[in-house]
């Protein structure tokens, strides 16, 4: 039997375990980004952990997300992350350059490599043949240490793709359609790796969008293969020298399998407010839309921009829309500028925003109340567009140029008979505008030892957290439903944002999405304890969503289950997360019950049984933990930090040994 | 003796009153204009007082302020005066669109009519040979029901231009020379005529930008013969038929003169932070820049972003500097792509922001604390950019070129020294890509009575205040020094500039810039009085700077002087601006002072002086006040919306007893 492209990525990087599903491994990485929502927590995990340099192949930090510059904070953090890079040898690409996943992928991307984020849509470089994962920020700093990269080995799911996509559908409607089928749980402790026939029809940036969107399926990651078309995408990037072919055997066996006939796959729409309520756009078409917006690393190709301005050429949005473009990066501005279609755009009413991820991460571009906002983006989460009862859509450029065009949802395959629009043909030209202007390369390390941090008075320092106790006593704080996204934990957008290099003063905006009261409450607990559902912590995998709370007390979640990465950054700083054996505990358990965990240093070291006194109402729960031995320790001192800063002195100890 | 332009203009628009400086006028307004961030209030007001539709020649809403969409309230706010202009008759100029100033001369300025504005930089339009004058909402709305302009009439101040620009000196110099020379306050209570040879070499847009900073010397507007350049301007933008001449008379006596030789104007710079700080840029030379700006109604023109283009092109913005270009217009933006400059810019590293007042109006571009921010903007109020201790430079586009290049102030004619650049010499298209598109013509009248206000939750009402009392008593609540402006009364910024719709909200950030108690102190004290210095609400004609300290309980303001759109939004909203006669009494009177003022009703219809009372310091004051017999009804009503409503029902009463 034959192996998959998932299954060479995960042997060529294993350094400790074996690929058994559901078994901790650890595995080498090549290359990190991190971006600057997340990156500025990373920094001061590295300046924390005394890191004197990156020990990885590339590390490079993008400016992308926190973009408006609001208040003093947002530039201020901007200089202290370029003096970071400076100083600890990694890339830094400044405010303007583009978004990371996009930009990576272009730059950096490199198949056969692994690379780990702290981005949730980092998978989106699968669509070159790498292994990439979204992790909590911590995790990044500790990869740069040198690290391996500790994660449990998921199912590979072969989805096998025939045929070719029909006339107004894109890529956005394949993962439209697997979140269609599977839901944002379907891909959870899974790697999915697209093979078959079809792929020959799916450009590199084609694929970067299904691969991006994998984040929303829950699955660890998406890969494709290191083909023909990869080898293309680097040519066109000047970098034709970095491919190496990294395809399936012919016969790889997959733990799991699907098909997708994409001759077969008609334009789709998420349907407010979950990347999983897609449906059919002929189902929901004729509702009003106020709003239009392009852009996102799940629709960042030029194609995908120059779609939309082939469709508006001549034309006028309508005039109740607005229509918002946000070009990927300043690459693909500069390539959609030369052709032609920036122009076309700005004719057609576009409001052309600065290359970054604006509007999908919360900054800026928020909708009306009841607005329907159709987006190219990711993400439909609540709250997330900044708009407490938005009413947020996603669906493919195509589909979006169409509501532009009629300011009502519209199947874009009905322009030609609505407005005599004919199917465009794209020519998009053969080289790309390469300018690595914004991309400041690592600092020699004599220079780098003498650069100084510019810490803002607005940028703090990470708190330090204390050793699980010896027995656990507190009180549930907030019970929580399922699918809870970190989002909803802490959110970004442009009212929180702007602190995340301030835990004391982001903490204020903990849970505050769905119970405005939890930060003054847990300020005055203390410790305390939040109860979740299913795919508890799904979305953003900013690490901050478990600092927080932890910074306010929390010590322990009883989950029904949990997303990967967010389960990992509680782990990382020390808060204990359990789960349901028995779901019907869940609706047992009342906020404001008092639980107790006694001896959870011997429980949690005996195995993975939990018991749980809830001694408000006199009941027992029997729970389970998924940790490794690695992660018990880890939670037991409190989390990731004291125990690499001990690893870290033990190494530069060695290294003084060996001279 | 002939007459000036602006005298003619006056002349051909005198409803009521003798042009003798000091004494009241009414003019005739043939058009208007309205931003987002005073227009909501405006719309509100039109509600409030009945009216069916506008009685201007033209008048249009634009929405160039609040761009962001931080969050819902932005957008309610856009469908909300979408909705006002359709039921109203007003224009409507979409987001994205671009910034009132240029956007009405280009598309509705003409020479000899009469324009105003709630925005303190309407005066811009002066450039076209227009009376433009920036004056507070409620004004504007008054005038769309077809009433008269009333202001005191001015000093004319005839500015002879001689000579020719040199190199690298550019429009934007010659206004930061009249700074240089008078100050924040030299223009007070006068009109800045610009006349001689000195002209010819100036155009139309360039003329915008010495006009549109006339609002920074405190002059009630500025105007420029509409001469042969006018004529090109308005042929470039296919409206030729607009054109009239109306140049002065040969021998045109002015009441004050002064001279500025063009040849002789070198590069200018204001330091930190006020406009009125100017000193030729080679005395701060070498001082590092962080953040380049390029924008605003202040350098508007094609040219001022072409320059900039032609500067950087083929080069990279300085790794540490962020350079951000806020096109003026979806028009200035077409040409310049069209044209190949925004092809420049962005390849040499600027962040391309959508068309509107950006980071001018603190919406967004805040530079880090004491980081050095060159722009092309007219104001660097403290606090104005969104960051408290900010360090903003205003400059010409060349100035703001040089240090995007080099990361410090630099003179822009050390640059083919320093880097071999030569002067551009640009060649602008001939024509300019007009395309209403994002101009929504008003609706027919039958059609516009069926519209309803499309009012969101965070849409409030306008707040009804009451008659000044008998006897009027407050304590002296604050006190503050010379100049301060409207942006330290209300901040605008991305703070505020969102609850602009909702007077309570909005009233929690009055003065917090200054004096972050004032707002709960003012909500528990009630009636107040503030004491000011010169220059009283100098800056933005926002009358949120007037309603919302009043909706808190203000009742008298006692200054040293005015700023005179402040002036009159206060009198507006019935908050009586009393004069020192001696400044000394301003040294006497103290924080938390009672003060009374017996029968203001009597003593305000009796003539100019009052007697204020100190009766916690037992003193007496004799103090003035300049208002006309009408606006002391006005006051003593409690402010025009109660005068406006009865006249517009004594109209409608009429109108009907016609038919």
């Amino acid at each position: 039997m034959g192996l998959g492209v998932a299954r060479k990525l995960i042997d060529s990087h294993l350094v400790s375990g074996e690929p058994v599903p559901g078994t901790e491994i650890g595995l080498r990485v090549d290359q990190t980004l991190t971006q600057d929502a997340t990156g500025t927590m990373v920094m001061l995990e590295l300046e924390s952990l005394g890191l004197d340099r990156v020990r990885t192949e590339v590390s490079v930090q993008y400016v992308d997300h926190n973009l408006l510059q609001t208040d003093e904070r947002n530039m201020a953090d901007h200089l202290f992350l370029r003096s970071a890079c400076r100083r600890f040898g990694l890339w830094y690409s400044k405010p303007g350059n583009g978004v990371s996943h996009p930009v990576h992928m272009q730059r950096f991307g490199v198949p056969g490599r692994m690379l780990a984020g702290s981005d949730s849509h980092t998978c989106a470089a699968g669509a070159l043949g790498m292994l990439a994962l979204g992790v909590g920020g911590l995790e990044v700093a500790t990869v740069m240490t040198g690290e391996p990269l500790y994660v449990t080995m998921p199912r590979i799911w072969g989805v096998r793709l025939n045929g070719e996509l029909p006339e107004w559908v894109s890529a956005k409607d394949v993962v439209l359609e697997m979140l269609r089928r599977h839901g944002v749980q379907g891909g959870v402790h899974r790697i999915i790796e697209y093979h078959g026939p079809g792929l020959a029809s799916l450009s590199a940036m084609d694929r970067h969008v299904i691969a991006n969107m994998g984040a929303e399926l829950g699955a660890t990651t998406t890969v494709f293969p290191a083909d023909e078309r990869v080898r293309e995408f680097l040519r066109r990037e000047g970098r034709e020298d970095d491919f190496t072919e990294l395809t399936a055997d012919p016969e790889a066996a997959y733990d799991l399998t699907d098909t997708i006939d994409l001759a077969a796959v008609e334009p789709l729409i998420a349907t407010p407010s979950s990347p999983g309520n897609v449906v059919p756009v002929r189902e929901v078409a004729g509702a009003d839309v106020h709003q239009v917006v392009v852009g996102s690393s799940a629709n960042p190709g030029l194609r995908d921009f120059a779609v939309v301005a082939a469709v508006l050429k001549g034309r006028q949005a309508h005039p109740q829309v607005s229509l918002d473009v946000n070009p990927t990066s300043r690459q693909t501005l500069t390539d959609l500028t030369k052709m032609g279609a920036t122009l076309d755009l700005i004719q057609s009413g576009a409001r052309i925003h600065q290359a970054g991820c604006m509007g999908c991460i919360g900054m800026g571009q928020a909708p009306a109340i009841g607005s329907n906002s159709l987006r190219t983006f990711p993400r439909n989460f609540p709250g997330r567009s900044g708009t407490r009862e938005d009413s947020v859509w996603l669906c493919s450029p195509e589909t979006a140029a169409a509501a532009a065009l009629t300011g009502r949802i519209t199947d874009p395959r009905d322009l030609p008979r609505l407005l005599g629009i004919p199917h465009p043909q794209l020519r998009l030209p053969a080289g790309t505008a390469v300018n690595t202007g914004m991309l400041e390369p690592p600092l020699p390390p004599e220079q780098a030892r003498r650069t100084e941090l510019a810490k803002a008075p607005s940028i703090g320092s990470l708190p330090d957290f204390d050793p699980l106790p010896a027995t656990l006593t507190a009180p549930v704080l907030i019970k929580v439903g399922d699918d809870i996204s970190t989002d909803e934990i802490l959110p970004a957008g442009a009212r929180a944002l702007p602190f995340r290099s301030d835990i004391d003063k982001l903490a204020d905006f903990t849970f505050t999405q769905v119970d405005e009261g939890y930060p003054q409450r847990a300020r005055s607990t203390g410790e305390h304890i939040v109860i979740g559902g299913h795919n508890y912590g799904q979305g953003s995998s900013r690490e901050h969503a478990a600092i927080a709370p932890r910074h306010l007390g929390l010590r322990l979640v009883i989950a029904k289950s949990y997303a990967r990465i967010h389960w990992q950054n509680l782990t990382n700083f020390g808060v204990l997360p359990l789960e349901f054996t028995d779901e019907a505990d869940y609706d047992r358990i009342r906020t404001g019950d008092e639980l107790t965990v006694e001896d959870p240093r011997g429980a949690l070291r005996r195995g993975n049984a939990v018991i749980v006194r809830n001694t408000t109402r006199a009941q027992r729960y029997l729970l389970r933990h998924r940790l490794s031995p690695r992660q018990v320790e880890m939670v037991l001192a409190g989390g990731r930090i004291p125990q690499l800063r001990s690893a870290l002195a033990t190494h530069h100890q060695s290294a003084v040994h060996h001279r």
